[in-house]
């Protein structure tokens, strides 16, 4: 059976070769060039899914939570690539179950970021919530940031904590109750304003979003950019009520916030010296040698979180 | 509970203003205009979704068939607008039971059409096999087509026959066997060189494609141009396939015809003469009066498939 990454690799392979003016499947988002100039505006686009069951538990989140969240996994990758979210295409795959009510709330949340649904498709479906949005952004091209631009001695930063969301899924898996946590899983917010600070700064070379766990993320920096990683695990940004679960729970907080998964900060590579006016968490840094990663204070051994 | 439509009606009325450069929900297609001036060539998108058990059985078409009509069900919404299709984002939630050859089977009917796949998403699923795709296209900005510009005096046309997808889906689900009808409902075409003819002709004012019916979308037309119809069921187009199944199965041919869908050819109104290298048949006139058709010959009273 393939797995999540090698589908993707085997459509990549059998696409007819792509117009120059596309960079297809590789990155957080595809980007089409419209522009003839370097500081021509182009356009990113991203997909992502939430299929009920699998991604959310309709009773452990509120419909305009999971609305705003459906929106905000796909606006992190147009982040990702130091882009502005520009407008949404939603599909929704509706069961009998969701009432009008429910309904409403949801879109709420979808339009909370403030970003247009423009178009997208309604069906009805047999028995699960399955939410798909394409969702589009525009960038100067001079500013767009990939996962293949790390350069030996950059330092590797976070743009926030991680774990919470994980914690959160916790939780909500064995009946536990932590609030903050549990919001956070519920509730992620895309690092829009970071990103467009970031994104005109040329020192600033590879960028993305952490969906699926530092330890599985920064390898497709590595691998994209042919280079490889210390981190220090002592350096991990973990958030006060995350330590304090860890511990009540007995988990190991550094495994668990670099395998958790669903963070939605960025993860990136710079030399000199940052400006942003977010607080930014220096992990580690880009070294010669093969693309993995070399944890520095604790051994991490399992890999990130997927999703088949 | 909200029906597809007055579902799509709430969506658009709680979304925040669009900016100037984008048409959001209403016609085949979102359009986002990209250049400054008549002739720049401009984005058209647009997103449909399969579901299994509500738009297929798995075992009643195959995965190469599957694969190309997800996607032809997108590129006639863009043919619709008079535009040529560039590229696909694709999204799969897949269920334990589809195999890795099911799947590459799927994924060259994606490929059939030529169209690349730039970007998407692949989850699992816990039961259904869910499909939806977001397909983009270019269009120069004089030659895009809206359901919105029918002008009274219009001749109403379809670039194709009509009903045998219909009577292809009554043939599956009644375990009856017609090569040729269940061959059409799984393998439309989408009717874009047509579209590429039409698209430069002034003369060519309103355009969609058939997917609910001609009975029901071109009630689209009529509502957005705020003009009425006569159809004259002596003409609407049909196959010889399709009358004799309809002869056979006791089906009155005309009624299924208008009200099947799933035809994917274009419904188009013109004044003067057409220029097409393609059959093009004329089905009635646009009138003055209330946004509905007025059935010449043969009363319809159905409407047409809607998905829930």
């Amino acid at each position: 059976m393939y797995s999540e990454f090698s589908l993707i690799e085997f459509i990549k392979n059998c696409q007819p070769t792509l117009p120059k003016h596309i960079e297809g499947i590789g990155d957080d988002c595809a980007i089409i060039f419209r522009g003839e100039e370097n500081q021509a505006d182009e356009q990113v686009v991203t997909c992502d899914t939430m299929v009920e069951n699998i991604h959310f538990l309709r009773a452990a989140i509120s419909p305009y939570e999971l609305g705003r969240k459906a929106v905000t996994t796909n606006l992190s990758d147009i982040a990702a690539m130091g882009a502005k979210p520009e407008s949404i295409i939603l599909a929704l795959s509706i069961p009998k179950g969701i009432t009008n009510d429910y309904l409403e709330e949801f879109i709420k949340g979808v339009n909370s970021w403030g970003v247009p649904v423009i178009g997208g498709d309604t069906t009805k479906s047999p028995e699960h919530f399955v939410i798909t949005i394409t969702a589009m952004g525009r960038v100067m091209r001079n500013n767009i940031k990939r996962r293949s631009t790390a350069q030996v001695g950059d330092v590797i930063y976070l743009s926030g904590t991680v774990g919470d969301s994980a914690a959160g899924l916790h939780a909500i898996l064995n009946d536990l109750t932590c609030q903050p946590l549990v919001f956070a899983h519920n509730n992620p917010t895309p690092h829009i304003s970071v990103a467009l600070e970031l994104a005109p700064q040329e020192n600033v070379h590879a960028m993305m979003d952490v969906s699926d766990g530092v330890a599985s993320d920064l390898v497709h920096i590595l691998k994209a950019s042919g280079v490889g990683a210390e981190i220090d695990t002592a350096m991990i940004p973990m958030s006060g009520h995350f330590k304090d679960y860890c511990k009540v729970n007995n988990l190991n907080p550094v495994e668990l916030a670099v395998t958790g998964g669903e963070d939605y900060v960025l993860l990136f590579t710079a030399s000199d010296k940052v400006m942003c006016h977010c607080d930014l968490y220096p992990i580690g840094k880009i070294v010669e040698g093969a693309p993995q990663i070399n944890w520095i204070g604790e051994d991490i051994r399992k890999s990130g979180f997927t999703h088949f």
